[in-house]
């Protein structure tokens, strides 16, 4: 027994790994799916109550200020004429209750009858264990624009 | 001796769902591969022996039809010219036999000496377990042009 | 205890696959934030030691090459302007210790204010399993730009 029971305790920590990662990828790409169609608190309930999304032009912070920004006429323009926010393949490390995932995004937007790469960015999710399950702490993008922030971060992404 | 079948029950349900999952991902991100290297069968494999592909320009219906579009002339052009169909990050939903796998896609055509960005759009995909795995039984594809098609697609994604 | 041990041995063959799948989808989701960021060493690390990385332009060999491109004029001069090298969903096939991940990869490169897609291509990872974890014994990387040789490597994607 003691062998069964040791293998079975090895599995039993790579599968939770495993299922970290995957709730983590189903919480991510949910983002592109609730801010196109404008459902804000979908967007908003990817963080955490108090949860922050620091991007270049503006610092959004909590739940409600997220759920505003979805709602506020700036963005339900862009959708209205057509926007995709698409949250590439991210790179995980999990420590215990905590992770970090780093992605690319992109926004892509219509108009003139055809497609415009809009913003290409990098994006830190820090994210945090909660009973609810994974929810975003923090959320930084950058845009590829050059800038040694947006580099900063994604050398990040390797850290130990 | 209960307590470790509890346990193995319990992993063996989870597996079960990363597995699925995983072969989801696998199916849905042989699509590009095989419609931008002309292979209309392994295209057409994709979905069941009667399943639909549905979009804004054309419906196709089981898999005869699908493997004509990729045969036919308007899509080998394209793929002549150079094309890449990329499928992004699936956000997916399993019950029992019957999966939902809603994801954006990006259709980038050669021209010019550059690259375009020709379709951005919204991918809908029921699937079914079948004998040989997973297949699709329906796609809808839905452009990201203002549409109320797209976003409802979108908004769907997150339905419990 | 027969059918329990049986079932364990099926739970931790599946396992390994997934495990081997999760560190490949790492091992090359960082060549974007690594190159993207000037981290040479890091970019040379995804290699074996006399990786290749076979590209339409040119063709690097062992990690010291590697590591001299991303630490060349060219590169540097790319990033400094903002470029985001992403790696899509990749289709696995794992064999043992070897194995074969096939994905689309994009550059969009920023200036004049915005974002332009500046090359779309087909890559074929050979991925061999080493005392380190899998590394990439051979990147072939093709412009979808209507030539022969990308739409091969699309091909060899679904190859058994």
């Amino acid at each position: 027994m003691a062998q069964v029971d040791e293998e079975l305790l090895r599995m039993s920590e790579t599968l939770r790994v495993l299922e970290d990662e995957r709730e983590i990828v189903r919480l991510i790409s949910a983002y592109g799916p609730a801010v196109d169609s404008g459902q804000s608190e979908a967007a908003a309930a990817i963080w955490t109550e108090d949860g922050v999304y620091d991007t270049d032009s503006a610092v959004w912070r909590g739940r409600a200020e997220i759920a505003g920004m979805v709602e506020g006429s700036f963005h339900q323009q862009l959708i209205a004429g057509g926007a995709a926010h698409v949250v590439g393949v991210p790179h995980i490390r999990i420590d215990g209750h905590r992770a970090v995932a780093t992605c690319y995004s992109r926004v892509f937007r219509h108009g003139d009858g055809g497609f415009e790469v809009w913003r290409v960015a990098v994006n830190r999710w820090e994210l945090v264990r909660t009973p609810e399950g994974w929810r975003t702490a923090y959320r930084t993008n950058r845009l590829l624009d050059g800038s040694e922030a947006a580099r900063e971060l994604l050398r990040r992404a390797g850290e130990d």
